[in-house]
């Protein structure tokens, strides 16, 4: 293990998250909020922190998949530690277990929270929530690199542990415009929201906050009731921006670069959208069955947001029919396209996993027959079949370990079920206790930090956080 | 297709299914019950069926797997409508569709049932019940070979298909007698059980049904409270048999090979104790701090019954405590050992998953170590590994779509998701709605529709039913 570029990284990813801080502070200027003071602290201190760690440049740049896996699992809890900070720091959120979960379902953009009550947090805490959804959206390590690029190929290894987009790199020569490109259109996108929710009567300092929980499909609110009182304007725009932002951002990369017949052979996005449409259509016919239906906006925005695992709420889903219920669970596994902003699994790992059993169906039949299982036209290679299969174990590993773990609380076996699938699944809101009227505030210690765990895990896709807790990664061999 | 053969095949079944029916009505002599002569009809009248198909020696003897799934596919269907009749026919379950998913759950194992009172049955009735489980235990495919060999190398694809064990027919050379050899230590054990039935004072007629029950790892019970008023000494004895039933045959054959040490390499047999103790602990200490503790005896039979998917209950598990309640969920997905008359996605396929992970955080953090997974000692093949993940991805894909369908009924998510773990891995009972004391009766036709097939699923490992269902399977090409 190269521990000298670790600490290297490191050292940057503080004096990101230190130079982040600042905004929450003109916050505070603005709304005149003395407690925003600490924000300027912790950046000062940790600017000064960031600045001893990278005045060591390491000698041996050698750098390789397991400091790439390690030092992105360890970028995110550092960046939780500090950010968690300012929140025990006011008291707003005084245990530090509470204030840790939240920041880390801030940065994983999951949007879970043990708050009861949102609105009486002070507006910079409130800023710093929602801007920690925007940070994380992209990643911060792919920031990094479009800002600050290192020598070498270890870059590559980076942005595959951060797996934004397992593609992303094959698109464009060099790595740090790919970044570069990826934050633009990010940015872009976020401030096109920002202005629609502005057209929608949407007060200026939530329509900042909302636009950064939209970007990184994040979710979290900044009233109580989430997105329900907002106009129906600001919520259909909302709806298409959460979509949106659940889209492959390869697909607005080749539609940039005029390649549209590729954009269009994405397999992905079209079973993103039809699944998108399924599920809609399926729920809009179990509700009016069932007497509950409260139009169609009510409907596209849910759906829109657990999918892309946003998780804001303009209803109550909790009150819904079990089938519709499910369904939303279930939405919480496919997740968004490979390579957005958005949580889940993946559709594209569905894909892969449903076009294996028809062709394995199909052999079956005709033994003779040879079949080569493709993906956007193209051959998916073994290796790739390999990794998606042992992610499907894993995921199931690390989901029943936290379900039989925070079982021990004794709640029911839907708030226990759903809890899990939210936070591992970066979606936010569950059902029942964890509904979208609810709160993690009334788990134990345990039960939050295996949240805190399950967030990250589903944010880096499980293997840096397995990698960090297996005692082989720390070995010498090999 | 050959379907020469096919029918050649399903004559020979139901020419077993004719005279499996003549016991139930010597039962129904012994009881003085006159509605058992209607087995007698039909042991003639589908015996003169068998006749006919079984005459037309089909002239093309080409056997390979598609014909193998199909046929077993087919068998356990026209076994199950033929078991039927009977029912129908003497009024005592006069639906359709509930008379087809009470045998389907008795030959395929399961243990579910529509009735909600069992004690209302006549005594042939409920024999035939019972007994279809221990019919279907072992495979009716493997006793007609036992008793029928066939020519050629086809016999392989039948025992395959039918999937009572995955490596048996590599342990004795010749399939008849590996055949012979298994049902002769199944009628033992079958016997062996019956005896300490007996010695614990249970009643000679339920003593029969509940072996067969225990043998097929089935779980029809004769009374209304299933287990719970016999003699300790019989429930113990059941807990065992029930644990032993759930082991690898394989295991046996070494045992009476004197090979010892190949018995003590099993892992997935060493597996399936592990998971059984740990459960068995964690739910005591789990009911012990909740105050429902009600003795050692009642945590091992309900946890050798779930594990084991045979589904008799001493206690009403739905009763515990949440983190209880969901271990019964998860161990009714790991089932028992491959091999065994036990269901479930089995043991071995779980210790498979769990060392595929383990192999690949090895190898993100030592690229260079190479590792090859091995069971029992001995290399794991890659196309096994591919089928085993195939095999996940297909589970899902039946168990999602399931879930979907039941829920229609509006029934809550804690019973429509545990009434299709149930019957997938033909368990018996889930929870709440469907829990010990409850029954599948509610449901809609559709819903029971959608339990038969994952019955038949699940009992033949999900392929074969995928095959007959899949219009590619009947297109001539290949």
């Amino acid at each position: 293990m190269n521990y000298g570029i670790i600490g290297y990284i490191l050292g940057r990813v503080i004096a990101i998250v230190s130079a982040a801080m600042l905004l929450p502070w003109a916050v505070s200027l603005i709304y005149k909020e003395n407690v925003g003071v600490i924000f300027l602290l912790c950046a000062i201190i940790f600017g000064a922190v960031a600045a001893i760690f990278i005045r060591n440049k390491p000698k041996n740049m050698a750098f390789y998949a397991r400091e790439g896996f390690v030092v992105v699992a360890l970028s995110w809890i550092v960046m939780s530690v500090i950010g968690a900070i300012p929140f025990v720091a006011s008291g707003e959120i005084p245990n530090i277990v509470d204030a840790l979960f939240e920041i880390v379902s801030g940065f994983t953009t999951t949007g879970s929270s043990i708050l009861t009550d949102v609105e009486s947090l002070s507006r910079c805490m409130l800023f710093w929530r929602s801007f920690s959804h925007w940070i994380g959206g992209m990643g911060v390590l792919v920031f990094i690199l479009a800002i600050l690029p290192m020598a070498g190929g270890q870059n590559i290894y980076l942005m595959r542990a951060e797996s934004t987009g397992p593609s992303v790199g094959k698109l464009v020569p060099k790595i740090q415009k790919t970044a570069f490109l990826l934050y633009a259109i990010y940015t872009v996108m976020t401030l096109s929201h920002l202005v629609l929710l502005l057209i929608g009567r949407v007060p200026v300092f939530d329509a900042f906050c909302l636009s950064f929980g939209t970007a990184g499909t994040g979710g979290f609110g900044v009233l109580g009731d989430s997105f329900a009182s907002y106009s129906p304007f600001a919520q259909n725009a909302t709806t298409i921006f959460m979509l949106l932002f659940g889209v492959n951002f390869n697909f607005y990369f080749y539609i940039l670069n005029r390649r549209f017949k590729n954009a269009l052979a994405m397999d992905d996005v079209r079973w993103y959208f039809t699944i998108y449409v399924a599920a809609s259509v399926i729920i809009t016919v179990n509700l009016i069955l069932s007497g509950q239906f409260g139009g169609l906006r009510e409907v596209l925005f849910q759906t829109s947001s657990i999918m892309t695992s946003t998780g804001f709420a303009s209803a109550d889903f909790n009150l819904w029919p079990s089938l519709s219920r499910a369904l939303m669970i279930m939405l919480m596994f496919t997740g968004a396209c490979a390579g957005s902003t958005g949580g889940g699994m993946k559709v594209s790992r569905f894909v892969i996993y449903f076009k294996t059993v028809a062709k394995e169906i199909r052999q079956l039949a005709h033994p003779r027959s040879v079949k080569i299982l493709k993906m956007d036209g193209k051959p998916i290679e073994h290796d790739v079949i390999r990794i998606v299969n042992v992610y499907l174990c894993s995921f199931i590993l690390v989901f029943a370990t936290s379900f039989v773990l925070v079982l021990t609380d004794n709640f029911d076996l839907t708030t226990s079920f759903t809890a899990v699938a939210a936070t591992l699944n970066n979606i936010g809101p569950g059902l029942n206790m964890v509904g979208p009227t609810g709160s993690f505030a009334d788990f134990s210690i345990l039960s939050k930090l295996v949240f805190i765990f399950d967030m990250l895990a589903g944010r880096l896709e499980i293997f840096p956080m397995l990698l960090l807790f297996s005692p082989n990664t720390w070995k010498k061999h090999g």
